[in-house]
């Protein structure tokens, strides 16, 4: 079962990681509690879990009695259902003879929940808040991986394609909407990756709108959308016009297309976040649009929409092969509405690979 | 704007139990950071925020500039926006001129994010992680949520009766999750409150199971949904039975409705939670079935789908009039299949109403 091995071999790496995240003291196990990353080391996906990883290799996942039979199926290591807390329940796994060092994960371990955890641990333990070791495994992205956010994003845009030819003048945001999640669906998505967007007119002017009542059209459409397939995230933003665009619009559009080819020029192994950033704002400055760009340019996707790196001003993370971001360049003006054109790539070696395959191409409906 | 003075008066009632979270020191603000407790005291609903909470009834939003119109249009309080971080943005609003006495969310701060805020901290404040003040507030839900809810309950027992038009053999799960879900964006929901469980036959007996391609019956058929509506959760579970059930079927079906039916006679002010699970429990071992009870009894739940109290074996919380509860016992068999019923109910001073309309005589198709 190549699943499995391919966990077991996560599991690996993240246990050599114990003897790196400390550099005065090699940790003797790692736990984790953010549920993607459990699934990333187990491919459990249940909703309360916590894997038990020691430096020597063996792990043990932790989840309650209503996931009994399922992570039987789905986790290829042992397995411990708790009756009571999991926090409880791995206290009985650590070797109580000799210090103990453990390893938290310092982003989803909540102070409650760290509080509950060191109240019971053994005495001669000590506890580690550690930043994001599973994150920054998953940043790289495996060939599997790479394949299912491949297909991922190959349905993502045939449900937009399904969906699109139902856009029309008078029909709500919550139509299309519902339209798109339905198609997605149906095209064998686990679900939406996030709250659809579909903002038209002036609602566009937010870069997270909710769809509502509001009637399309004529004017601009904001549609911004991703879907789950086998766990793995896609991400897309199109803009379409109900109707005849004016001068305003197409210039703006223009500008954004711009920002989006400079960064993709930009983007390749060994290039920071910051510096593919960069290049889009600097795009957008050109046009006197830099003001109006009020988000980062992009972000990792995997197992979650949004992850590591974050294609921002500050994130100084060297792009490697592998990695699988979004670039998603946009403006916003109050009043008037927003244009955003938001492609999912792959970072290779020389440059990147745009993954999404929908036009750019200006839409008018 | 009626909905701007429930916020405004919530805020007033967050403040208030800063005099009482710490019996030996009146704290001085809040730092909400959870992000339903952020709405449930502002109606804002970007996904990056904070709030301040004074003593003295002030109270400041924090968010990032994608929200700077939908913060402006949302909340009723004082807004702004941040560049950077918001935990240092919200620095500024401390007053630095004596001690500080600063209460966090304890379930809502990681680790991580309670380093950053203590490391950037005024010298002479002092902070505490209290648990759920928030979350406290909203157990009790106001007339207006109960509202919304019952709308929520309602809207979902339709696209449940407009889904099951479409159930025969021969369809997968997912088929019917994408109609379930369709069915309620087009009757008005925000989006679905949580992952549409369809589950056939021996997949049934996974209380969480993940729809998948597997063909539907003949056999049984567990259907766990709900919707979002105007942000607020919805929560029904119910079974269909695809040809004539066995007599096992039949059986268990009527110890699990049995059982349900003696924690509706429980539920009422006053009366604790864990009473309620144990009402429950006895009445599946009376079938010999409470060994395949493998969760709690149920759950809260308004502008989550989970929240305050856990209807389940430790919780002791005392039922009030204007709490909103799901009651779902269920049995699960490995390798058979499992049966669950659910219905959200309103917690009354006599009593309970059952809000959920859709009947639970057996259904079979």
């Amino acid at each position: 079962m190549p699943e499995q091995s391919i966990h077991s071999e996560r599991r690996s790496r993240a246990a050599a990681l114990l003897a790196t995240l400390n550099p005065k003291q090699p940790l003797d196990c790692l736990v984790v509690s953010g549920r993607e990353n459990v699934r990333y080391l187990t491919g459990f996906t249940g909703s309360n879990s916590m894997l038990l990883v020691f430096a020597d290799g063996r792990s043990i996942l932790y989840t309650d009695p209503r996931y009994t039979i399922q992570a039987e199926q789905q986790a290829d290591c042992r397995v411990k259902i708790a009756k009571g807390s999991l926090t409880t329940e791995l206290m009985d796994d650590f070797d109580r003879s000799g210090k103990l060092w453990i390893a938290v994960e310092k982003e989803h371990l909540t102070i409650g929940a760290f509080e509950a955890f060191t109240k019971i641990l053994p005495a001669r333990a000590a506890v580690e808040a550690v930043a994001g070791p599973v994150e920054k495994l998953r940043m790289v992205k495996d060939a599997g991986e790479i394949e299912l956010i491949r297909q991922s994003v190959i349905l993502n845009s045939a449900a937009f394609e399904a969906a699109l030819k139902r856009v029309k003048a008078g029909i709500t945001e919550t139509d299309v909407a519902a339209e798109i999640d339905y198609r997605s669906r149906k095209l064998g998505a686990d679900g939406p990756a996030f709250e659809t967007i579909v903002a038209a007119g002036e609602h566009a002017a937010l870069p997270h709108a909710q769809p509502g009542l509001a009637k399309i059209g004529p004017g601009m459409l904001l549609i911004d959308m991703g879907a789950f397939l086998g766990g793995y995230a896609s991400d897309m933003t199109r803009m379409v016009h109900i109707g005849k665009a004016p001068a305003r619009y197409r210039k703006a559009y223009k500008a954004v297309q711009e920002a989006q080819l400079a960064a993709f020029d930009k983007v390749k192994a060994g290039v920071t976040s910051k510096a593919v950033d960069a290049v889009t704002r600097k795009t957008l400055k050109a046009h006197g649009l830099d003001k109006e760009f009020v988000h980062s340019t992009g972000h990792g996707l995997g197992l979650e929409i949004h992850e590591a790196p974050r294609i921002g001003r500050k994130d100084s993370t060297k792009l490697e092969a592998g990695m699988v971001i979004t670039i998603e360049p946009g403006v916003y003006f109050e009043g008037w509405g927003g244009i955003r054109i938001e492609d999912t790539v792959l970072v290779t070696k020389t440059g990147c690979e745009i993954l999404t395959p929908t036009s750019k191409e200006q839409i008018e409906i």
